[in-house]
């Protein structure tokens, strides 16, 4: 009998929730796919040349910890360019999920509160249970927009941490500089470590991107290339923010992650040199048309930005309507896989405009036809 | 002040000992370098073609968590005929680190004890530190052998793991049949989890390997492609043990290393069907190499497998020794890097034989020559 021997931590991560959907959509036959979170298009060629120039050179054994000095130059670079902050550090890490483990488990203490906006990005709540803390959530229904009163009124004495994604997953909100602002400030006021995963930035669609960084020199910034140049098996992120908190967590890298691949870091500098015009304006246009093909049936909220729409269902709790969907083939998230509220459903665009079009078909097919048990 | 944002694990966490010795090491001008954790051979070509085969077809998007099927279904088949164990599941990881962290971070209680060996490597500490627990330390001086009673003495009822590697870094020592018994008797009649790093498995100069599942059908067995193949910085390691706890080990994979990078995962199938016994063949006579050389002047303990030797010091402690040998041009690793004691140092023989010759002779050099300060 070994489940004796499983830790406390692990029977307080439940994540099985993105799992059953999955499992339930193992059983459709080519659904129409509306819930993948990567981009549908291919990385791009350069990038793929690349990776396998610095393979085929034998850049395959460890790199520093971290990262190769061509990649930390070209990033640090950026990052003094935009921001201007003598103390802010880059640092490569293995994805975003491993800047933010490494920045989570760097910062909490048992007991620590993390402060995520609600609905959250599945893996913030994991990983502050991993890291020992517990998450406080502050609601951004219905229109995801953050409240300094609602963030005032979640703060205590043991918020160590405020995590805080814009554009979002699921929302695709993009925080307004507005409200970027006095999230910076708040944090800046309390002295609350604030995180922003900026992993969406390269898709905005209507207003520019704004980092809390701009307002608060001490901002833990969690970025990468995986959902910019579709590189999500290639582990490639990175993170900067203050020096003293960058080495801590090159000292936790060292024993853990060890490196990001070391190939991939090469290829990053060329994935650096990428226009992404193309892609932004792509995924673009896909939003648009998602938005008008659905403005009819759904109210739409957020999607200014990533690849996401987050919509109240039209009847019954979103977990009710994403079992109809998958009923008629089609592939959905349930909110509840991001949220305590059972009330929306999430939509990825990044997908063909046809399968766009079928799924938008069907959404708006099941919005008007509300099964006869549910209908009132 | 950001300073008083970290967690406190981080300061029981030192993980400064070996790069004390690189930073030192950097001062040198093109040193005699035997102080290298990985081979010195290239990544086998069919592995490098395989991996960007995989890139160029477009495995870059996230895998399965738990690895692609085809590098699971060589890797349980082996293990399936190795120990037949019905229960026994596979798993694939970010290297051996990941592994390791993956099933410490799942076992681990704070408070909780993980019995490991001294000498030990390094990450064993941070790893335990990181998922709140704390080693006990088991001398294997000044042998490198586990002793029952030694073991046995250690166990208390907070004794939640026994992390066994063999061979080992950073003596070399393989475990003969009967430690290796007698330790996965130990750990099953006590019910404690036996963690065995295997990751030096295909590195066995005198004796074949054996692995403590051959006797405990509960061994969590972490084991990689870093060292037998080269791939350091590639991150592909794996992991087998009974199907429970590797659930457990995959959910916690889901949000921190979502998975091995995609396309060496497909490179790992093709390194599975490489002949290593050339490398083999090759360490086994660098490992009689460096023996002959130095057996005169040091004591020979340990070094039947990996590619280490960890040797007491002919005068002085581990860090005046190194200290002299870096004077020397000569780059080895004091041996309170791997333990409390300072007594021992630590030489790797992954490097050409001429290095390996004029490391050797600067080492029976320093022996024949204490500093004037330390004769006696």
């Amino acid at each position: 009998m070994s489940e004796k021997w499983i830790a406390d931590r692990m029977h307080r991560i439940d994540a099985s929730g993105i799992r059953k959907v999955f499992d339930l959509a193992a059983t459709m036959k080519r659904p129409i796919n509306l819930s993948i979170g990567q981009p549908h298009f291919d990385t791009p060629q350069p990038v793929k040349d690349a990776l396998c120039q610095a393979v085929q050179e034998g850049k395959n054994a460890y790199s520093q910890t971290q990262g190769i000095a061509p990649l930390l130059r070209v990033l640090q670079s950026d990052v003094d360019q935009k921001y201007g902050h003598s103390d802010r550090r880059v640092f490569v890490t293995s994805g975003t999920s491993g800047g933010l483990m490494l920045a989570l488990c760097t910062l909490l203490n048992p007991g620590d509160e993390v402060i995520i906006f609600d609905p959250w990005f599945v893996m913030y709540k994991h990983l502050t249970t991993l890291a020992g803390g517990t998450v406080v959530q502050v609601s951004t229904y219905p229109d995801f927009r953050i409240r300094a009163e609602a963030v005032e009124a979640a703060i205590s004495d043991r918020t160590k941490v405020i995590l805080f994604n814009s554009p979002g997953n699921p929302t695709g909100a993009v925080a307004s500089a507005e409200e970027v602002q006095m999230l910076a400030e708040i944090a800046a006021r309390h002295d609350i470590a604030l995180i922003s995963d900026e992993i969406y930035r390269a898709f905005c669609y209507d207003e520019p991107f704004r980092s809390p960084a701009e307002w608060n020199d001490r901002t833990i910034v969690i970025d990468g290339f995986s959902k910019s140049h579709s590189m999500t098996g290639l582990r490639l992120g990175y993170l900067h923010g203050p020096q003293y908190l960058i080495q801590q967590m090159t000292k936790l890298q060292q024993f853990t992650f060890v490196c990001a691949p070391h190939p991939v870091q090469w290829a990053g500098v060329t994935a650096w040199e990428q226009d992404l015009s193309g892609y932004q304006a792509d995924y673009r246009q896909k939003r648009d048309l998602m938005v008008s093909l659905l403005k009819n049936d759904f109210r739409i909220v957020g999607g200014q930005g990533a690849f996401y729409l987050f919509l109240k269902t039209p009847w019954g709790t979103g977990t009710e309507f994403v079992t109809e969907a998958i009923r008629n083939n089609l592939l959905i998230i349930p909110g509840n896989v991001f949220s305590p509220a059972d009330t929306h459903f999430r939509l990825s665009f990044a997908a063909e405009d046809d399968v766009l079009r079928e799924g938008a078909e069907i959404l708006c097919r099941l919005a008007r036809n509300p099964p006869s048990s549910l209908q009132t």
